[in-house]
């Protein structure tokens, strides 16, 4: 299949040693390309494509993904159901194709794929398609099977993505996701104006704070040998940001062969924490907000295991909380709305430095194709 | 808290070496037991308690629950949504509580819970009745917090569980699902007579199951070394038994602190499949049947990448995939509805032999309490 227009071989690393480490890169830059045909920055409205059915009238919303995508779509329950209060049912691509979801009348399926050929994925798109569901799609590629056969197409703006692991499909499918949320808001009278300037802001600022969280590539790089060490690692976060522990953890996995895997931070009690010794170090995504003393609680339970702690928060959230840390990573401070996309950065920055560390082959890690096109 | 009536020091292992041996051992009596409150098989119907609200009114069904109580109704999932055809989200009880979840007019909330007394579980239940959902439990205390602030209380008959790794209270949590899955497509015209009649000799079919299951515990303690020896291990499953892959990847955390992860067998090609190497067991559930096929071709990638399988299937499965396995688990031949009860068995058995020869605290395994009574 064609991922792109370009074959990889020709497409230029720049001064990166990697591709997955430029695409890291050019975050700030493809979010802000992909935020921009969301959004009126002007009016502080958000905007989406022309639709070819009324948002008004979508009762309720089947997410469906494999892989990263999958974790891009439940942030996006969590946007949906707090912005429009519509509810999500969120699945993976092959559990919902084999399971006769129910699927009613009124219901919009999204699907998210970055390549739009992914086969699990485009199974369940006609699935769904067959039994009435109104069909759109989160692709990269606007050439594809995905996008040919959905009623609605958002794209994404990323530019080819060639390292495997993907990094920036997976920020700029959040960025069309936070501006979906917020026009089905609007379109179901949820949203006035203050509060859709509000968030047209706070999308806005992405890409700055993008930028401000590669600043720490650098300290983040230092502190890589560390986990390189690790045999085990666990990834923990709450809310929006439970998505970004799994997808953390999946990065690492990916390109660094080391066995992470990502919680719901009130979880571990229930099982997970027997696996906590010192040899398991425990990155913590724990934005200052509303959240963040449960995830702290949580991350203290942690600690009193004997669990070696790496805290990513802001100055507010380190300040009171990183007082036991193995480490820390700084944030910028940013609302809590936009937090799981500046926090993709510093799990992507960590996997992508350890694998470094490592000597894995980052651009093309084994066992794994870009677009997997096989059931 | 009180867990049960009596105190672990005052019950009895019998010839057993630790209470989760017995407990695992005494599912077919207390799965029986706990079948037949639900059950007339007589007259080859099902039967729920009277009834404070009216089931066909129910228009979703919101399941919450942790850890091994989050899985059961996982799988109540499946079966609620192919039985009756009512939608069923699934959250875990720490995020459903802080994520303002949209809870609908003729919602029902179903909360899961062993004790009764899960604080984050018993949270989300008083959020959901304030609310206005209709609030269900499915507990094995029947004097328990959750049983008395509930609408209906659907009881576990297991027993006192001793071990703090759940087993007979997981299988009886799905035994009283099954029942109510099926009560709900009645009430809702979805299930005929021929269909209730055959579901109710399937589910008085399971404890001769489960004791055919029990029979091969000499095999699974025989390969239980090898498994032993690994750091990492992966479980697969589809459909129904996908939350089994997650069940048994817990249980085998919980107590020999092995990093063993669960996912959908459709799942691991977009990332963890980057993980398999020849030291990295991977433990397939694969009952012959409809997702059969899809299963084993999941299974062979996996071993196309030099992974080693354990395959825990059926005779006739056994016969069509057990070639290029490292091990087998045979199970006895049982409908695909009843599997993930039947399937719980050999996970529970692998991971206790695999903790005894690792020569762990079966029954106290480290960092973990029975009940989680705080946040």
């Amino acid at each position: 299949i064609t991922v792109s227009g370009v074959t990889g071989a020709l497409i230029d690393k720049g001064n990166h040693r990697h591709f997955m480490q430029k695409e890291i890169f050019e975050q700030p830059v493809v979010v802000a390309q992909t935020l921009g045909a969301y959004l009126r920055p002007l009016e502080e409205q958000v905007a989406l494509p022309a639709l070819p059915f009324d948002l008004a009238e979508i009762r309720r919303i089947s997410i469906v993904a494999c892989g990263t995508s999958y974790y891009a779509g439940m942030v996006a329950k969590y946007w949906i159901e707090q912005l429009a209060r519509v509810p999500v049912e969120l699945d993976i691509a092959s559990e919902f194709r084999y399971r006769a979801p129910v699927l009613e009348e009124g219901g919009m399926a999204l699907f998210i794929s970055q390549s739009g050929e992914t086969a699990d994925t485009l199974a369940a798109l006609r699935h769904a398609a067959e039994n009435g569901q109104k069909t759109a799609v989160v692709v990269n590629v606007a050439s594809s099977s995905m996008a040919r056969e959905a009623d609605l197409v958002l794209p994404t703006h990323a530019g080819p993505e060639i390292g495997v692991a993907s990094t920036k499909a997976f920020t700029c499918q959040l960025g069309v996701l936070a501006a979906f949320a917020a026009n089905l808001a609007r379109a179901r009278g949820r949203l006035d104006a203050a509060e859709e300037k509000r968030i047209v802001n706070l999308l806005a600022e992405v890409p700055a704070a993008m930028n401000a969280a590669l600043a720490h590539d650098a300290a983040i790089e230092e502190m890589a040998p560390v986990i390189a060490k690790a045999r085990d690692v666990l990834y923990m976060g709450r809310g929006p940001d439970y998505p970004l522990a799994l997808e953390g953890a999946l990065k690492l996995k990916e390109i660094s062969y080391i066995h992470a895997e990502g919680y719901a931070a009130g979880e571990l009690k229930h099982g997970p924490i027997a696996l906590i010794d010192e040899n398991v170090p425990v990155i913590v995504m724990a934005p200052s907000g509303p959240l963040f003393e449960k995830t702290v609680s949580n991350m203290q339970e942690v600690q009193a295991r004997g669990g070696q702690v790496v805290l990513i928060s802001d100055p507010e959230g380190l300040r009171a909380a990183a007082e036991d840390c193995l480490a820390t990573i700084e944030m910028p401070h940013v609302d809590a709305f936009i937090a799981p996309m500046v926090y993709a950065i510093p799990v992507q920055l960590l996997a992508y430095h350890v694998a470094v560390a490592k000597g894995t082959d980052v651009d093309q890690p084994r066992n794994l194709a870009k677009s997997v096109t096989v059931e």
